[in-house]
């Protein structure tokens, strides 16, 4: 071997041999590095910030408004304490409740251990109800540590300064990765010479190495007792977007914990590494390469006299009628809780949605050969859909005047770390009515109304490796919560040797489209499901099934033939709120209290307005499919149960569908006249196309949890128009 | 009778005597007080101006923008004279028009006539592709008369000065009612003694009626010859909102030639007007009685630069990449002509869509007594959906820096009138992401690229008695067209003897909900069907459904045993393009051009993208449905045909469905590589609540004309990103 490459890989061992000390190696709780290492924002002084990101000013709140946006303090946290008790765990918290763990007798012999998981153990749902500021706040943290390989559930009480610790139990599969696992997995494969020198046959010098771990699912084989990944890399050579340039067919079977490779497969040596030309994006690029489009003059959302909506003691939103929780979550991105509506008649607020969050993701790819056949990842439950959420960019991600909301997680090792402008809130108006009537030219009479129509929008965005997923959490003046999940970011493709269609054999499936020479866009579906655990005026609810029924009618009846009526059905147990949507059999899905009606008689409540989604067809009995069951149908309801959180199971990695909300849902529990869960699941089908090469725009859906004889007359009416004299004057900046 | 009464009566009788005489004379064309009287908006002098809506000020742009929002000059519209092709017929135009009928045969003998539409013909659509700038402009209008009550298609010859006519032929139906039929059909009962007494006898006064002319359909009954109407009334007592208080039950069956009531039916004596109370919905009022939520600041959408759209010619649109024609249309609302889009790498315009249009709606309502189970609405066929568009409000219906479009109609009698600020045009900006990509924490580049989403909207919204429908044809820069429809306004209620769903027996079915006391809202649909003239890179396109199918492995080929494949279907005639939308039977729907790949060899295409949406339930011989048979699919296909442009049919009122898309489409003709036309239909059902009472927020739904394999590269990455420089300076409008 040359010396050269003796040194490089001795370079190799070594940073891999640090990587592993910090991994494994329990440090003191007072080493403020680690903690920076592993977030990365405009203030941590040794990450060198991309040109198009580092704007410090744009984090100053312009000072001519009355009512600046109102923003955290300088970013520490470290004095932080919890308000409410649903407020994350602090960084103090955090810094205990490692302490705390640290001494427990698993603790004790200094094997290795992860914390997959340290988050807020949220109080039982009817203190969270009674709980009044000034109330005490009970703290309590629920980890999942894997020590020597195992699985464990722990409890730590901060109060008292117990921890009680048990066993996962018989459920497969492991916990979420740590953001050590996943880099490491990345390294890993640099340490076994076999693929060294596979890559270097490929084309790609180790310096350009840009390495993915891919979660490896389970497919009933000899998985069994290890947690494995598999890595594939691509190179990053002259292009920012490495996506683009796939090592296709050559994939690493590693062993997570061990980090040595198991099997290394290369089914894909006659296949080139497509070219970079014409796959960057940084628009630092494109401006100097190809004329930019100065098309649109800057445009921008202007309040001056300040937004409307205030966030206090840190996590407690406060706008126009609505009143609700959120916060950042490591595995959900971010979670709102005990949304409330106020009442335009009584002034009082109302219970609509206790909890709601993105509880699990299905994406798998359309592709059944060796290197593909496994894509079918859950990205919350594998990869934490927090984890993966990178700070937002002010004024692009959000517009002026959006609150920036900062993540407080805890590393592999239990060490604290921030992730700064995870979550943002802000006022939007895009120019839609809210509500109008004019009287037409029929009646004559001189009547225009119009109100516009302005939401508030909780913004999260987690970049799992090469898909953004923008989720948004948006609130309407009448009453209406919007979820919405916007895919953005880069497409994940296979390299191939073909240049043009014309090169393919006719049976040949591409499994996919060509979209460039030697780049195939694989088919592939997204279902994110979330968990919405709706408590309408209160938690005793009841599912019901509206479904719109053609009537026929008899001849003497009327000259109409036929028309629509609404069927109730209320549903007794979870089997009759299993629901797949059809078009030509209708229904409306609402959640009731069966116990509150309006002044004429109707039961309040809310229900779930499906938009454009799409359906799992995978097979049942596909392992892929029976892991991710929970996508079989597009709503479930089950009762509420503390445990049942994560539609996938606990454990999603690696798992084998033993524990998912299909599995809850067909103990066909009651859930009528109960505190009940509603489950929800957007997906989407994508058949890529040229126009998602070398990146793919933003393709959005959603779905609205709606008012339904919840209120006795429209909060909207109450909104006043805009009138010229209280919108902004504005000048240009430069005029300024 | 009394005194009183009897001079009551007279002044009806006088007042009918005037509108008769407005509407069946021939008046000289330079009576500008007729046009004046049909259009009201705040330039018309004897328009009294509600309290909320006559606000000059927002009529002048302000002038600290150094791009002032280009507006027509004062809107007199006197001297306009066409510049493109399609531009739609000129006042002047239109006064021609008229002296020109007049002086053809078929008005010699000044028998009573109606002008339904007088249009441009366009002229036919290869001189308007090969049409450029400076070259003549061929002009031709298109006549619907009727005269003695018999239909006759006409057309003017603009340059030559010729009219020549020929009959509508076997077509059952009559054209579009005329706003002098609506308004008339509303006064006419009065003239009524029967009628009048009952409405008395119903305990309401004659000064608080109002009245509605409601389409009655064609049930196969014994309407041969004459064109009918039915007329439902409200007391507008002590609101404005006179829906909610229905004289029920009390319907009159009306001959629209000769106004004359052929039968009055009361159903409903012993049900109660409902109460006005609760039902007002002005803000002014609202401000005086409530406490309106002063909940949130103001905000709106800012551009320092001004608006980066220009309107040329009046009707020519250019923004970013995207240059369309726009027109308002006295039956369409609004019509988007040669809509191109510009390419990145070469810069030139490229064909997307030469036509698009609302083509007709259809809202059945499903009651199938007496006084309901003919409402079954086609409002573009039936009422004209541009005659229906009042003025938008600036500020409220569209934003600041909007872009207002008037509309040049004929009346009845020929005379042309001016729409004020009918259509609104302007960029949106929401605060949402174009595209996003960060690498995440795995691999640890710090990259963080973000492009704004800006998109420009054209807005109409058809005030069509009760409901307001909101029509936005949105463009991005990505190369999309979203079509977006709002349902607003008010509901079309029952009233009902019942207070309380507990007087209710229980066999009883109310056909709707019951809203407040002695309301019922009742269950229907609204079915938008758009004519979409897809002309992709050029007219010859084929349509491709790619279907995705689920396939099954062997055992020995993959570990996974299901993925999924796309298959693409051609449409070889028009019976492989009658599409009805399935969850569990997913398709893309392309538009291609069969004779342009992408490099790489791909059909260059457009896609249709369904969102949410709903299906038409009735049965297929149910007479409405017959006539809306264009609902029985959610996607068609056509070949291109001048005379097939109205989904209903030409003569939509009161027709037989002889003459509907459906009838069409079963011809079965072929559509490969061919000029075809893609209609889609929008629905929704609608189960009123009590957030519908008293008045109805809005409820949107759209779908998407998307690039698919259009462009070598997406044109968003050419988008900058927003930066702070750029952005404006705001001061509140008070210390300004």
């Amino acid at each position: 071997m040359e010396a050269r490459q003796s040194l490089r890989l001795m370079l190799l061992f070594f940073s891999i041999a640090l990587i592993f000390l910090f991994t494994w190696v329990n440090l003191p709780s007072t080493l403020p590095d680690t903690a920076e290492l592993l977030d990365c924002d405009a203030t941590s002084p040794w990450c060198t910030s991309s040109k198009n990101r580092f704007q410090p000013k744009q984090r100053q709140p312009p000072t001519n408004l009355k009512n600046p946006v109102p923003r955290p303090h300088p970013r520490s946290h470290v004095s932080d304490t919890p308000q409410h008790p649903l407020d994350p765990l602090t960084l103090q918290e955090l810094s205990r409740v490692r302490t705390l763990l640290l001494s427990h007798p698993l603790f004790a012999n200094r094997a290795p251990y992860a914390l997959h998981s340290v988050v807020l153990e949220e109080p039982d749902k009817p203190s969270v109800l009674a709980w009044r500021k000034g109330d005490p706040i009970p703290r309590q943290a629920s980890v999942v540590a894997s020590v020597a390989g195992e699985s464990h559930l722990l409890t730590v009480d901060l109060d008292k300064g117990g921890v009680t610790a048990q066993g996962a139990g018989p459920l497969s599969g492991y916990p979420t990765m740590t953001i050590e696992d996943m880099t490491s997995a990345t390294w890993a494969p640099l340490a076994d010479p076999e693929f060294n020198r596979t890559v270097l046959a490929r084309g790609v010098d180790l310096a350009d190495l840009a390495c993915l771990p891919i979660s490896s699912g389970w497919f009933g084989r000899a998985e069994e007792g290890r947690r494995l990944i598999k890595v594939q890399c691509y190179s990053s050579k002259d292009t920012a977007n490495f996506y683009m340039r796939p090592i296709e067919g050559l994939t690493v079977l590693l062993d997570m914990d061990t980090k040595r490779v198991v099997e290394i497969t290369d089914k894909g040596s006659d296949i080139p590494i497509p070219t970079a030309a014409n796959t960057d994006y940084r628009f630092s690029q494109f401006d100097q390469n190809r004329r930019a489009y100065r098309l649109i003059n800057p445009i921008s959302i202007e309040q001056p006299q300040g937004p409307s909506f205030t966030v206090e003691d840190g996590h407690v939103v406060k706008w126009a009628n609505w009143e609700f929780h959120v916060k950042p979550d490591p595995r959900a991105g971010v979670i709102i809780s005990r949304a409330r509506v106020r009442d335009p008649e009584s002034g009082q607020l109302r219970d609509v949605m206790y909890k709601g969050f993105t509880s699990e993701l299905f994406v798998p790819y359309m592709d059944p050969t060796d290197a593909w056949y496994f894509k079918t990842y859950m990205d919350a439950g594998e990869y934490g859909f927090g984890l993966q959420a990178m700070p937002l960019d002010p004024l692009n991600d959000c517009p002026r005047n959006a609150y920036f909301m900062d993540g407080v997680f805890a590393a592999g090792d239990g060490t604290p770390y921030v992730r700064s402008d995870m979550v943002c809130i802000y006022e939007s108006y895009a120019g839609d009515v809210g509500w109008r009537h004019a009287e037409s030219p029929i009646t004559g009479m001189e009547i225009r109304e119009v109100r516009p129509k302005v939401t508030l929008v909780v913004r999260m965005a987690a970049s799992v490796a090469n898909y953004d997923y923008i989720v948004d959490w948006e609130f309407q003046t009448d009453g209406l919560i919007r979820v919405k999940v916007g895919l953005s970011g880069i497409l994940m493709v296979k390299g191939s040797s073909y240049s043009n269609i014309d090169d393919i054999p006719g049976q040949e499936d591409l499994y996919g489209t060509l979209l460039s020479e030697n780049v195939i866009g694989v088919i592939h579906d997204h279902y994110v499901t979330f968990h919405l655990d709706m408590d309408v005026d209160g938690a005793d609810n009841s599912f019901v099934n509206v479904n719109i029924q053609k009537q026929e009618t008899s001849p003497e009846e009327s000259p109409r033939r036929s028309y629509l009526k609404a069927v109730r059905n209320v549903a007794k147990t979870e089997k009759d709120a299993q629901v797949k949507l059809k078009l030509y059999d209708p229904s409306e899905f609402h959640v009731v209290n069966p116990n509150k009606k309006t002044r004429v008689g109707n039961p309040i409540g809310y229900k779930i307005v499906p938009a454009g989604t799409a359906a799992s067809l995978l097979a049942h009995d596909d392992p892929p499919q029976k892991r991710a069951a929970f996508t079989n149908n597009q709503i479930w309801v089950t009762p509420y149960n503390r445990t049942e959180q994560w539609a996938g199971g606990l454990f999603s990695y690696q798992s084998q569908g033993e524990d998912t909300l299909a599995v809850w849902s067909n103990r066909d529990r009651p859930i009528e006249n109960k505190d009940i869960v509603v489950w929800y699941t957007l997906g989407f089908h994508h058949i890529p196309c040229q126009e998602d090469f070398p990146i793919m725009p933003t393709v959005s859906s959603s779905f609205d949890l709606k008012p339904v004889n919840f209120f006795e007359s429209n909060p909207i009416l109450r909104i006043p128009p805009n009138a010229e004299k209280d919108l902004p004057v504005c000048k240009a900046a430069a005029s300024a």
